[in-house]
């Protein structure tokens, strides 16, 4: 099941945001906007062993993560 | 339901991709790196009215669109 710091999707999802993953180890993004259910942006993060992680979508290096998978042209899976 | 052109988890997702979006129109966009299940990137946006679109990974404009809502600090909902 999810991490436990996400909690039910009626408000924010991300407690804590995790550090230092690397580009490889996510299959998927969710880049969630501000709205009604929670008013700041949320990042959660599916990674290849299943777990879901927030990411702190104030860290520059996110933004290379997402620009990273969004330039991958089909891993070797 | 998702938009017809989205069929099931096991292969792609996305058959067509939709141009010109604006990004106040996303609530939630999903980047899904290429893996077992599809061999290219994919970009999946539900829209405001709950709609869900694929957008065009390549496209210069998708990755604005990401940066805006990573950059965008709680709308005015």
């Amino acid at each position: 099941g999810p991490v436990s710091t996400i909690v039910r999707e009626l408000r924010c999802m991300c407690l804590t945001t995790t550090q230092g993953i690397h580009p490889r180890m996510i299959t998927k993004v969710q880049v969630i906007a501000a709205g009604p259910q929670c008013s700041k942006v949320e990042v959660v993060a599916t990674l290849k062993n299943g777990k879901k992680i927030c990411l702190d979508p104030e860290a520059p290096k996110i933004k290379k993560i997402v620009q990273k998978i969004l330039e991958s042209h089909g891993s070797t899976a």
